[in-house]
């Protein structure tokens, strides 16, 4: 397994701040501080939100209270933005100024590298839940950010828009790193799936022998003509071959065509035959 | 900006089903639809909710009405899946039992790859609230999968994990499409390695008709105790349950028991023992 150096993770993410803009309902600053501790970001910053505090904000943030001190309140979103490198402003497909605009996923990239080899600041900045950020707040913004959606119903609520854009930076924080991949981590880690694994995998090498004794004890049951094959024995290495079988099942196998072949040719009994045999 | 067909990115998403099991919280069910639907998924799929309907539901799922009336409720888990392909059940990464593990992101990957290639069918299976799914029920799935969140907070909610699988779902059929790229396109379309089928892969329903033949055999040689199976049979869960066999091989595999079950109990002799036969 992977292991993530989640400390280092949180330290990265740390670099990016949240700015929610004239919030009106406390409960999305709850729902927001929630999405980001549960991906390890922990600044959020408010501008001039219309109720602050509220009961409601402790309520949603449950267990996320740590980040409730360390609240940042400012007037403008100059000021929560000032000592920024990098600032997202949030914007569906359907605003009204152009300006360079990125999906979720490259801008956390983007955030992330900026991050991790620059030591920049990273902001993303939400807009009112009624009608987002204005021309002019959008135009403060290095890069818009949109979260892409189905085009027909596209109402992600601000909560749920800091959750997804939260995950992204910690999905990306977590590729950028070099993880070390501990020594006991003994599956290799495919590029693509990224499967757990509590087992080593079998090799190549393994799996070689692995085929020859499916085939004979195939074979000898005769479900296997060795001299007219056809297709069995591809059929079985495209199976077998993309299950990638790890050590304990290879050894599982193993032992049931071995079991098979000594049933079929009378070297192990069934329990009742060697009861019977001593009376026999 | 990718220009994308939404018409089809939908169409292929009626392919993956969300299934909730014993959810207790209406709410919870009308967020799930809302997420559904802000991403293009519109199948949900009920396993004995404790409370429907009720007016949270259709008060959260505000917009998403549609998808109210196409709900299923159904009254075991089996039911839910029995015409999948493809089936993942959520789990926290400290989950019991050992089984291919998954991140949000490859399960996706996957999952929209079996979709558009194979014309799979696909469900991600939710827990109760408190607790999760069971192990019988995780048993079940051929792949677990499960949300990269801070360790040391990882409370996402069933409402945000089902909105983070649905944004990962919606991303990964954009991205398995050919969608005309422009020169600015943010998003890279990844080339994974696929896997093309000549045969029809098994249903859920069938490999349910898989575990019992080879249980069952296996118990006939003695190579399972059925009085005290260990973790035999949900290694064989595990095993072909990531295999995904295609119907040729299920065929083959079931045959390969079937003639292990003659051979054990003398309806089928080697042509060797039946030439023999005449002459004794």
């Amino acid at each position: 397994m992977n292991i993530i150096d989640n400390a280092a993770v949180q330290q990265h993410l740390a670099h990016v701040r949240i700015v929610m803009v004239n919030t009106t309902l406390p409960a999305n600053i709850g729902s927001a501080l929630r999405a980001m501790k549960t991906m390890g970001l922990c600044k959020l910053v408010l501008v001039a939100p219309k109720t602050y505090p509220h009961p409601d904000i402790d309520a949603l943030a449950a267990g996320a209270s740590d980040l409730i001190d360390q609240i940042q309140i400012v007037e403008t979103l100059e000021d929560a933005i000032k000592d920024c490198h990098l600032v997202f402003g949030t914007s569906a497909r359907t605003r009204t100024i152009p300006w360079p605009l990125l999906d979720a996923r490259p801008a956390a990239q983007k955030s992330m590298q900026a991050v991790i080899e620059d030591r920049q600041e990273i902001a993303v900045v939400f807009g009112r839940e009624d009608r987002g950020l204005t021309n002019e707040e959008l135009a403060l913004a290095n890069y818009h950010v949109t979260i892409p959606v189905n085009t027909e119903y596209g109402v992600l609520n601000v909560a749920q828009a800091i959750q997804i854009i939260c995950y992204e930076m910690r999905m990306a924080a977590v590729e950028h790193m070099d993880t070390p991949v501990d020594t006991d981590a003994t599956m290799q880690v495919t590029d693509e799936e990224s499967m757990h694994w509590d087992e080593p995998l079998v090799t190549h090498e393994q799996m070689e022998q692995f085929y020859p004794h499916i085939e004979k004890m195939l074979a000898e049951i005769e479900f296997l003509d060795p001299k007219n094959p056809r297709l069995l024995p591809l059929r079985l290495r495209r199976l077998f071959g993309r299950i990638q079988l790890d050590r304990m099942e290879y050894h599982l196998l193993r032992g049931i065509f071995s079991r098979v072949q000594a049933l079929n040719n009378g070297t192990w009994k069934k329990s009742a035959e060697k009861e019977d045999q001593p009376n026999a």
